[in-house]
């Protein structure tokens, strides 16, 4: 088969960053185009890996592309996925594939429809500690779960202002809430309850930008599950797991930067990774790899729309509890608050 | 001075430990009486160690000694206080020192009035990994506390059926709510969230025997806790604290029973502790330690009666919190769910 | 730029792994020729990655290539340095680059007189913790070195048999006398004194196979380093280096294979990297393209031919301080034993 | 049996440090009299546990003690041995026990005549990770041992002129090459090569202080053996052990205070051991209890005077492989350099 051609929707950071590593570090893929409503962007990114560039995310899916990765705005992603699925292109999406249970179910029935694969970014399946720790689970190795933990945090706020309403939930906490359920295999959450707070930028609490979360689940296994953000890590980007059964624990996540030790008059010393790609950077490449790999080989990916919707379903689960600032149960069958 | 001499009221499991670290370990000390109401449990111990048993507490509080340690059964606890502080003994009580709020006001009251010393077995607080956290703490390493986490899991179940209800929270968790607080200096707890399950003897769950929990605290200073345990941890003793802030993260606790690693054909290993007592045997020593300096002193010990009624305030609110459901709000005044 | 085209002599399993990292984890370079002697290894390593085969090394160095990487057998590697660097090509050279001081010098005068880029495959440089203590060195975090260690470690001898005499030291230990010169930074070594034997596999000791040994090497700063290496290492790859001085400590090296632990009845574990390229795959990757780069920007490598010449002098003063059963000091102009 | 009336000779540091733990933590013993050539000293320390205080060890010998503790200056250790024997009492002697082996030969064969229990410093015995890992080698957890490491880092050098020549071998590495032959149960060192220099104080080289050293030994089932110490830790007091075989590898030493990790934005922090006594009180007190148990229960103690007669020649073999700038070997009966 010949390449697969990509073209990516979204030249931000994260879409910059997924242009690279497509480009440089996913055998049997290229990066074909790049859209972006901003053609100033669009070029320079597209410019840099010799891509075509356009500003209509619609001429990119008319193209000459197999698949696409779409980076833009949370928002557009739903439709975004809706409308490459009709022009029958394989889609990466980075989370959450969608904002509301309602948009994902329609994404999916889209997706289904047109039999494309739909790889969603939780990246963290892709970690070599995250994957040892789920096959170690899936082995029986913890048996029975009974006690979990996944947490995120990140180095900082540049710019509190800009931070839409909720975004702890939908964009920082849906990897932990992807994590838990992957981890907790064949479980159902059942009740959510949250907590959250502006801690770092107090004064943008107002406009509903909280840096600081606690969630708890349960699921119907009886395993309880804690979730926990913020955004105000001094001391480098920080994602771990912890998983608890009756017959022993795994854990996952460091965060260091090399194995390099130093010791002198001070004590002890090692270098803690400062950003999300710094830390995960093999994560974000395997992920792209396992994109490509299925589109190749007309498989489902490793993670992909239901997991995405299941882990919306407890971003929006615990924006309600938060609301209510009380416990909210789930339905089992739909995911919905009750 | 001449030794402290020591009364020693429950020649039970940890009553059997504590005499016996009376005796061996705590300089300017000596066990001197043991009182239990078995007479053979009681003579048993007292004879070990060269000291007089009794099955009579009264008689052990009229007799020749200068403070008592205090590890009868939990009910008793709150009583006996009151009774060795009216005898004008110094007095040492495992936790919890009380089983409500009013009996621990009560005893309080004895004890300001008597002007004697009283002590809370709080026996993390003298691990020195805790202490060096809560030093850091203390310092401001971390910076203004935002979220924090303590744990307990024990390795087993000898006899689920005589475990009795809420022991989760009266007599495990009482320890986490102790460390919370303790590592979150000035702050006071407003609300308490728990979720618990009868996960490893469900057939005693009707019984009321928790053996899985997990307890979110918000405190006033915004800063949120999770609190957890469990009854099932196979891989040993584990007792572990997390605080992290602004300016950084601390975190206390590691199973390893010695630094040994080996590494052989299946990986890398190491052992790990498999009883409260291995794992925290110097901390043991270290509380009774500063118990017998406070007496000697004159002092207040470095943990007292207002740190187990804030920790059983939390354990209370606790239960109340699986009683309803959901999320119940402190008097931050009184610690009283409201 | 073009991307630089290179050709690769040797399809062994070093060769192998090395063409298949040049064509996919390497921007800006690809795979154009493979050369091997046995033209199906050559045709097969070639046809994977969509380059050309021949037998004959000769018509790949007049072949259109920007670059060899010579991946032979060690004997022949001198003799193709030379050619290569007639031919105008950069090279990149699997360790030993020559196997005696003599060789080591007219192949650094063809380099020279070619003025081509020449670079050897000394991949721990590359290695980020073993980069990082370097760079630590190099800031003066530990102050004026004083002891030092490096070690080198493998699975196992699959065939005993086939490994020619003195392997340990001119394959392997070259490693770690490269690595101990780059911790150095100046230092000159003037003493050796190397013991070994056939402990895994004594039954090949007649045939000259020692497959455990330890060197002390003494440099002309007062530093006394030690090189150990073991060809029976179970529970996987190991290669650790450990710098002292009067200011502190520095280690590298962690054989784990990921972050993840595990507790279980039995202990704590962690899984072990098992072979080189697991270990070091990174390092491998970072080593080719820092090739290219200074093949692209027309400069020296980071390791280069007398970092090669410095390693193998110490590797055959090694073997002689073993054949006099003593100590042997260097000439520390010329690198020759006295 | 009555308390084991100890006897102890040698008020100073490490006196003072052993005299307060059989005071405070060694159960069934008791400090009865404390000798030192210096009144003040004696009577001070004697004082300090309620005490008898002698200027003359004589007078200590003869006095009502059952065991004596020997703590005075090395040369002095072995007429000390002797004439405890020829009293009757059990001896506990800080290493080096001798400082000659016809002097060791002379003291062991005084206390066989005796029978009396002799007990040598070798405190790294006790030190629950360095136990654990002598188990395991002894359980077969390594197989047969191929290389091993041991290493003493002492933090510093507070008058260097007042160090006797050869220290570093006597005092420091007598205790590593306790723990090599300890740790390679049955095999005889058969070779030696010993290198050292005065790096910290050089100008106290001349007046024969080496403060800097690294030793090989060859064991008679073909295992390399590495000791290394230095006086310039600037991170604190550092022992460490290493055993290689061919089954797997155990580690033993970890210089950490605590448990505690600190995180902030120079990245992860962790407090290091400042002294031996801080990092070792442990295996300090264990050492004399087990000295008071062997004299309780009239049984030869874990370590004893052969061991320390091994580890002395192993002293001795590194002081001459200095001299003779060298390798030496040893005759495998008596230990003698050939």
């Amino acid at each position: 088969m010949h390449d697969v051609r990509i073209g990516l929707i979204g030249a931000g950071r994260i879409g910059s960053s997924h242009a690279r590593l497509v480009a440089e570090r996913v055998p049997g893929a290229r990066l074909a185009m790049v859209a972006d409503p901003r053609p100033a962007a669009a070029h320079a990114l597209a410019d840099r890996f010799g891509a075509e560039a356009t500003d209509d995310p619609a001429a990119l899916l008319g193209g000459d592309v197999d698949a696409v990765v779409i980076t833009a705005s949370s928002p557009a992603h739903s439709e975004l996925i809706i409308a490459a699925a009709q022009a029958g292109k394989a889609v990466f999406c980075e989370k959450p594939a969608s904002m509301t249970l309602a948009e994902a179910d329609r994404s999916l029935a889209a997706v289904a429809e047109a039999g494309v694969v739909l790889q969603v970014g939780f990246n963290r399946r892709f970690a070599p500690d995250f994957r040892a720790a789920h096959d170690a689970v899936a082995e029986g190795a913890v048996g029975s779960v009974q006690l979990m933990r996944s947490l995120s945090r990140d180095p900082g706020l540049a710019d509190p202002g800009s931070v839409p309403p909720w975004t702890i939930f939908l964009q920082t906490l849906i990897h932990d809430f992807d994590t838990l359920s992957w981890l907790n295999p064949g479980a159902t959450p059942v009740e959510v309850y949250a907590t959250a707070d502006a801690l770092v930028a107090p004064e943008f609490k107002d406009a509903g930008l909280l840096d600081t979360a606690v969630v708890v689940i349960t699921f119907d296994n009886g395993a309880r599950a804690v979730a926990e953000a913020s955004f105000s890590a001094s001391y480098g980007y920080d994602v771990r797991a912890e998983v608890f059964g009756s017959g022993g624990m795994v854990t996952a996540g460091d965060g260091s930067r090399t194995a390099m030790v130093l010791r002198d008059a001070a004590g002890l010393h090692q270098q803690t990774a400062r950003s999300d790609v710094e830390l995960l950077l093999e994560s974000y490449v395997a992920e792209l790899v396992e994109f490509v790999a299925s589109v190749r080989e007309g498989r489902a990916p490793y993670v992909g729309g239901t997991d995405a919707r299941r882990a919306l379903s407890l971003a929006l689960a615990s924006i309600e509890s938060v609301r209510r600032a009380g416990v909210v149960a789930l339905d089992p069958g739909t995911g919905e608050v009750r």
